[in-house]
């Protein structure tokens, strides 16, 4: 059992730069979280008929446990890397936090 | 790199129902996919004002490669999965597909 936090990030105006300020600024910062297990970074590509997916990028990160995660949210760390959404996260970021379990 | 699936489950109206047909017969179902290489299941938390999350529960699959996801969905477990979600999944699911690299 870990505790998860999925970033589901809407389609920018410009994808370009969106997708450089992620990688270039937003990744190192969140990667400075305590006690960050694991992040993933997916761009999902368009479906079998060239429609857009529901989002531009999914993130998934992980914590130990519920206590772990919500440290690292009142951390410095973490109020900088929420700070830093107002900078590229315009179009809107879902964020869905909870447990999780390995089935496979 | 990997080859990610993130199945973002919409709140349905039966909660229960749907909790309990998901663990027994549709984890079951899906962990059969050829060539899966992890499979997790989170249910999101309300946020901190006790509003419900984005989604009921974020399933997160990957593969080694595009191509054994693609021949994963079209093998006869796949086929099967798939169709599984009109038993259960009536409230929506909005599926993002495609590579996805670890940064931590």
């Amino acid at each position: 059992m870990t505790y998860q936090l999925t970033a589901l990030y809407h389609h920018p105006e410009d994808v370009d730069a969106f997708d450089r300020y992620y990688d270039g600024t937003h990744v190192p910062l969140a990667s400075t979280l305590p006690g960050l297990r694991s992040y993933t970074v997916s761009r999902p590509d368009p479906d079998a008929d060239g429609k857009q997916a529901p989002y531009r990028l999914v993130a998934v990160l992980t914590w130990d446990s519920a206590e772990a995660f919500h440290a690292a949210v009142s951390s410095a760390e973490g109020q900088a890397t929420l700070a830093d959404l107002a900078n590229f996260a315009g179009a809107g970021v879902d964020m869905c936090t909870g447990t999780s379990d390995a089935v496979v």
